[in-house]
């Protein structure tokens, strides 16, 4: 019989702290044994997240309060360079899933490129596993440390990468227009992200290629494709709090995309490909572990464009986080994620 | 061994019907065997809800296609007045729970004077039993027929059915002032529910004692005192899908009050009563069968408000009948229930 | 013929300053010469609130470098205690109409109670005139400091003073359950006022009587009834940015109540009696200065409900500010507010 | 002294119908004289629109009631196909402003292929002015008929015309990704615009290059360019009621582009080109006439992204039309819309 395992989630004030708590709470062999908040310590969750209330879970404390002896695997979902200052001091035999940007880059110099400075934890760097479930299952099995991918970064790889490895579309004219909720931007109060400046309206940002989840797109891509491979990316912000829908503008054939994302997902329990030129909408996939993937064809020959959607919080973060750390402790990959979506 | 249960569901089509597939299809031991659509029947389920699309479900059909002798529990999320005339051709074997305000009204004229009509199945009435679960669930576990009460209805009843029944409240002064989500309203296209009706704005509607729950409050709460008792009720439907939030205004002492809630509620699984003087948000209960209560003192002495929220979808009707069928198939009463609200 | 008055606003970086500026930006015959916002001092107003880009006004200054000789009106849309500081020490002959709650109360002890300090400008605050403009307009005329009201004061008066004037009501049994907005909490990045948090929810806050509206009220009904009358009022907020629409539950002849709403705002030209039975909606004010009132008879005899409605940030502040303010400077008091409201 | 001039709005029920009247009620110089409504014929304009109470206008009539020898302008708000049908039958020589599609192409082909049908009234689209304002505005002023433009065909225009005409991008490679509120589809009760079908979440509909506002596309661009230019272009339906908001993605570079569109509308009052690399956002322009444009280039070198905005109910439709109508009236072309933008 397997064992409930002991999980300990580092920032669990944030959002993706709490999606963490909410899918590990029906998780049959999975068991919160500590969790933390820095400035929050002391706090029971109920009081920072009323949703959470009915659940009996650990008093928030500090990190160094923890006990991580008994602990199977750990959740780190805190900031980024935060992360990795404490991610290198945590036992080296630990289970760890980041979530941060910490480690999803493979290239040091990528990264201080796009983030702002020198990376402090290199020899952790090293071994981590980017966390793109579908794509590197296999070392996830066996990593020690996960690094949990960007949400927008998840969302255009999924339409994409099937496409690069296939050789099906063009390398250089690829658009990934990409809407968002603002959860994504987490619970840290800022004037943008008030109910009263978003709230019916939209507005891009980080417009010019700037957003550093280009820097997955770069790695990874080019990776694929065996040459560099840059996208143009702008990601739109939406009066909602869950979802990411990406328009993909692409030049092939549509049809043999069509075939190439329905091979590549056929036996992905959280991908779906709808009917050939159907959209799927970022409403119906709210609260769940899945990916929605629609493809059509354009009136103009040669181009195709690809719609992915799917929870920035779950699957985007917290449930891919999940879903990892299943494999890493050796327990059914969907364990925990099976819920439907929530809609209306 | 406990057996898989074949389940219908008729009326799969709208949001009640989506919400109890959405519940079942994470149910350990039921399975969806039938379902329903009148003029839906030949369509898929994806096709009607997309968000349900990872399901393995039974193509929508007329109800008189499904063969009824397989089915252990059937819901019934038809119209009202559709649902007597459907309900009362059915085996009488069979166990139903009744989403429709058909079967909540025992008193025959009382239902004529608010549903506007003679209701054509008396006999089926005579054995519902009303299915506010935590008050009627011994009933509720050996009844062939239960009748889903309204999500409104159940909300003001979690708040002061304690109350009336400990003598502490002025039963000729109660004031329940609820917030409404949209979904409750259906799914079938009026002009008052668009979006750009609704958005960013709020209104009372069926003012001055005129909505159809009252029903349902004037005979639990005249019951339960053993005397008439009339609430004065207004809705307001607000910008958003799911969640109701009632105030309830009371006389009485603010905290025997909360003592009393707190004891009536403190077994109960699904029925959170926060800290004293606390207020809950509809959101923290969103896709979830929780209820959260508050209680507050007013500054005015000899004045309380109770406050109670729930998802209308779940807690208020679709979670609901879940948490009845378990008992009437004598499943653990939470199967299939335990999910975490969904916040943000 | 009629000079253009030259305007300052002092706070314009807020949500009630941008008010302002939109509703003066065409307003015949008002001039705006300067503007403050202390952190944001050498910025342009297009930076700060870019929908006011089309407009040629003053860069943002400090209040020290405003030269108060040439300004006819100052508004002054500072947070409250700020604000008694700063207007103590302006030129004694200025205009004001101010916004926040500092000169309200004409007790000082009240403010005390309420606002957790010593008043003070107790000199300034006993010229101030209360700005309830159809009730105070012939002393706003010839006032030279005139109090705006609170937004929710404002929406509970509309639909109480003339009854109780008239003495329709029951005194010692008002209830006003009022929702809001959110945009009344203004543009300060607090947790609970991000998008994430109040989207497709609602709760109320301030309950049991502790919102500091209610010393408006006390001092507002006590006064016109002759003895004290102290309401029970709670407020939630909604998800939607502008708008206030109040239950108001009272004990009296509905009809006769109708009679005297409708007699008291029969020439008021920013007041709107609904016909009998009909509910007012927050989306049909939104962007104007109207009041929208309803009111309807209880299945309960002798008890009525009043429904009034408006936007917070016109009618109940910028817009309320405005009409005063072309009072004071003997300009047509609806001149600059004549704007429909936006809808959808 | 400029005489009022008297206007009369057939299909006054739907949103553009109550977007015109609303900008009318403060247009000093128009008077609304008559306005229809086939199916509510007969029904105050309080009734169909409440926000619209405070107005007084003339009760809705059928069309044949109107009497057309009064009216100096007629706004046409009907249905395409109905509005060709009307307008052939209205007197030869009465002023109109139509706003659905009927009089947009100029070839009837191209018409039949969008609209799936012949064009019936082929004389009047023979002398029907395209109603793009900054760029037909001598054609307009001497026009009979003017036909409004798509909503989203004018957001796609203001940005991409003055850049076709300087010869700056790759007309081959022009991809324009536009987000759009809900109320440009009318209101008119379909499933898909239910609030709880659209609240927080986003899709794109019309995918492929099947939208109809293609054709004015695919007519204007190639007449500027004197060649065949045919764009991709997808729309996605945001949870918002006004706003259009256009990423387009052009192949050129982008400070040349910057310097075209600020020279195309350096004196064009309602256009705003935000400084070199910013944002717009759809909320800063929502119930104004204004448009913002912004230009940003992109890290690929060759690239660019420029970013149009406007509100779909007043620049995109009834302010538009309002701008013609002052034009062919001979009044200032900005009366009646110079308010400022409703924010928050």
């Amino acid at each position: 019989m397997t064992q409930v395992k002991n999980i300990a989630i580092l920032g669990a004030s944030g959002y993706t702290g709490a999606e963490l708590v909410r899918l590990i709470a029906t998780h049959p062999l999975m068991n919160i044994v500590a969790m933390s908040a820095e400035r929050k310590a002391g706090q029971e969750m109920a009081e920072v997240f009323p949703h959470l209330r009915h659940l009996d879970l650990p008093t928030l404390v500090k990190i160094d309060q923890i006990d991580f002896s008994q602990v199977d695997l750990c959740f780190c979902a805190l900031p980024h360079a935060t992360s990795q200052a404490v991610i290198s001091k945590l036992p080296k035999t630990l289970k760890i899933v980041d979530l941060s940007a910490d480690f999803r880059l493979r290239d040091p110099e990528e990264y201080a490129k796009w983030y702002g400075g020198k990376h402090d934890a290199l020899e952790c760097q090293a071994e981590a596993v980017y966390g793109l479930t579908e794509f590197y299952r296999e070392d996830i099995k066996t990593a020690r440390l996960v690094a949990g991918t960007g949400c927008n970064a998840a969302t255009g790889q999924y339409a994409l990468r099937p496409l690069i490895e296939a050789g099906l579309i063009d390398l250089d004219d690829i658009i990934i227009d990409l809407k968002t909720g603002v959860s994504g931007a987490g619970r840290s109060p800022k004037e943008m992200l008030l109910h009263a400046e978003l709230s019916e309206g939209a507005h891009p940002y980080a417009i010019g290629g700037t957003h550093r989840h280009l820097a997955e797109f770069d790695q990874e891509f080019s990776a694929i494709a065996g040459r560099p491979v840059k996208v143009q990316f702008t990601p739109t912000l939406l009066p909602a709090n869950r979802g990411i829908i990406a328009n993909v503008y692409v030049k092939g054939d549509a049809e043999r995309i069509y075939e190439a994302l329905k091979s590549a997902y056929d036996d992905e329990q959280f991908m779906q490909v709808l009917p050939f030129g159907q959209a799927p909408s970022s409403r119906h996939v709210r609260g769940s572990n899945f990916c929605h993937i629609g493809v059509c064809a354009d009136r103009l020959s040669g181009r195709a464009m690809v719609i992915a959607t799917l929870d920035n919080l779950t699957k985007g973060s917290s449930g891919q986080a999940l879903q990892n750390a299943n494999l890493m402790l050796n327990l059914p990959e969907e364990m925990g994620l099976e819920m439907a979506p929530v809609f209306p």
